[in-house]
């Protein structure tokens, strides 16, 4: 049986393009909730000024209660340097630096052209080498990786070009993200065998947003392409600020009921993932919860294969 | 470039299942509609008894309306033999009969057990020949042949067996249709490679319901397994009032958006097709219209694949 890593995403993404702001209590809850229902990866904060994303002040603090729990992979996410020494100092196990293939995407999120970005890419490698932090992962997240909604068509070469580029300054990973919900099913078993030509196996994970409903199915074929690390975010919470338009991450429950239904092996009891939404429907009243699984319920006889390997 | 054929069954059964009936001008507005966007091939109507099922009282009417269109493929659905006399009168190009893989779906649904309904099928194709319409082709739309609410499961075998019925029968296609939601993608491609090795190229149609999220992921599936001819329900309008839970049928707009992103031809003005809600929402106010590219909009720079071949 294949194991597909999901990695919760609901409580950096997620959270960050709400106008509300979650209470640290709530997000400990929603870690607490997502741990017990079998999560072991969640990417749970941004290192940014507070000013500038109040949503994401507690990162710190939401860091250090993921890592109370010793099997969870903890993930977070730094724009630049000043973020990634926060980021390395938190004790994170990964952090990810948003590089976006699209210049004008580029500029509105990280006030940096994509290479500009690489070269921050670079000197957070270079800091993690100064502060002996070898085991931390550096991911490259390459943003609008396949369609800008402020460029419109994103080239596969440009892609490729930064790929090589973000593997050149020492990332770890990297990880294809559809921030802006425009890609297809074709697209992503293209671009996937691409840049994995490139990347090899430094490509092993995706990011989706279902804002014109093709997560799941880009999901699936990145999972037949060999991806085996899906972001998502529980009840679809999430999009990009600097996106207009995008909206909902892959949502979590459906993307484990099609994988487990399936019969891969993401670890997850599908009915306490589901059960975990009361965390978000106390906490964020006056948000969409997303999902069909979850109004829908599971098929009769339904048996899920939550059984951790 | 390769064709998929978009069979629009909103007007059967997405109406089927709503408390409201709609009202024949505004069917006949539909049909125009989608006719306008490209649409080639739709299901308008079953012929069932107006006291069991007044939402169809006007099924001949509609019929002759979309027979106005000299182009257009229309299909209807006929549960018996007198509901399959009707539909010969007509003049529909293709007659569907639902046959339920399960039991106990068949006997809430048709009254019948499956094997009865394959005796009544058969009795249909001799009406046929007897009628000497020999043009008009019978479909076997296999119903919950992926699980089904009120048996849960329904072994892949089960469905095998009643395909070399219906074909002994004597129908000219068959068409798999998951009418409650419980497809998942590794599965559609398991029954579609099993039923093809039984019903060769007299399989090319499926029918999926996005009850549980999947239904672009099953159909895309279904593509890539040879399938050339999906159902589907302009905003997802649907589902099946014996099927518990059952709702909405694969949106039509976020299908077309799937295949043509992927470079499919499927004929339709995907602008246009949106634009062809407005009719529901005039003509059923109360009804939730689904969908995903309708709210979030195209990508920028999008150019539909709208020509037709």
């Amino acid at each position: 049986m294949t194991t597909i890593t999901i990695n919760e995403v609901g409580m950096r993404d997620g959270l960050q393009s709400l106008q509300v702001i979650m209470p640290t209590t709530a997000k400990r809850q929603w870690i607490d909730a997502a741990y017990a229902a079998g999560v072991r990866h969640m990417e749970v904060a941004s290192f940014v000024p507070a000013k500038l994303l109040p949503q994401m002040a507690d990162a710190k603090e939401v860091v250090a209660h993921a890592l109370s729990y010793p099997d969870l992979i903890v993930s977070v996410l730094a724009p630049n340097l000043r973020g990634c020494r926060d980021a390395l100092e938190s004790g994170a196990h990964r952090i990810i630096a948003p590089v976006s293939v699209s210049e004008a995407h580029s500029l509105a999120n990280v006030r940096r052209t994509p290479l500009e970005m690489v070269e921050e890419l670079a000197r957070m490698c270079q800091l993690r080498a100064e502060m002996g932090l070898h085991n931390v992962q550096l991911i490259a997240g390459m943003s609008v990786a396949f369609g800008c909604t402020r460029q419109g068509e994103v080239p596969l070469n440009d892609l490729c070009e930064l790929t090589r580029h973000v593997l050149e300054a020492g990332c770890d990973l990297v990880c294809l993200g559809d921030t802006t919900g425009y890609a297809n099913p074709g697209q992503v078993a293209t671009t996937l065998q691409a840049v994995r030509a490139i990347a090899g196996d430094k490509l092993r994970a995706a990011h989706f947003h279902d804002t014109r409903g093709l997560a799941l199915a880009n999901s699936l074929v990145a999972v037949q392409q060999g991806v085996t690390e899906l972001d998502s975010s529980l009840a679809g919470l999430g999009g990009c600020p600097f996106a207009p338009g995008a909206s909902g991450n892959t949502v979590t429950e459906d993307l484990v009921f099609m994988l487990q239904s399936m019969g891969y092996d993401t670890g997850i009891d599908l009915i306490a993932l589901i059960a975990s939404r009361d965390v978000l429907r106390a906490a964020l009243p006056d948000e969409t919860l997303y999902g069909c699984i979850a109004r829908a319920g599971l098929p009769l006889n339904y048996s899920p294969v939550a059984n951790r390997a």
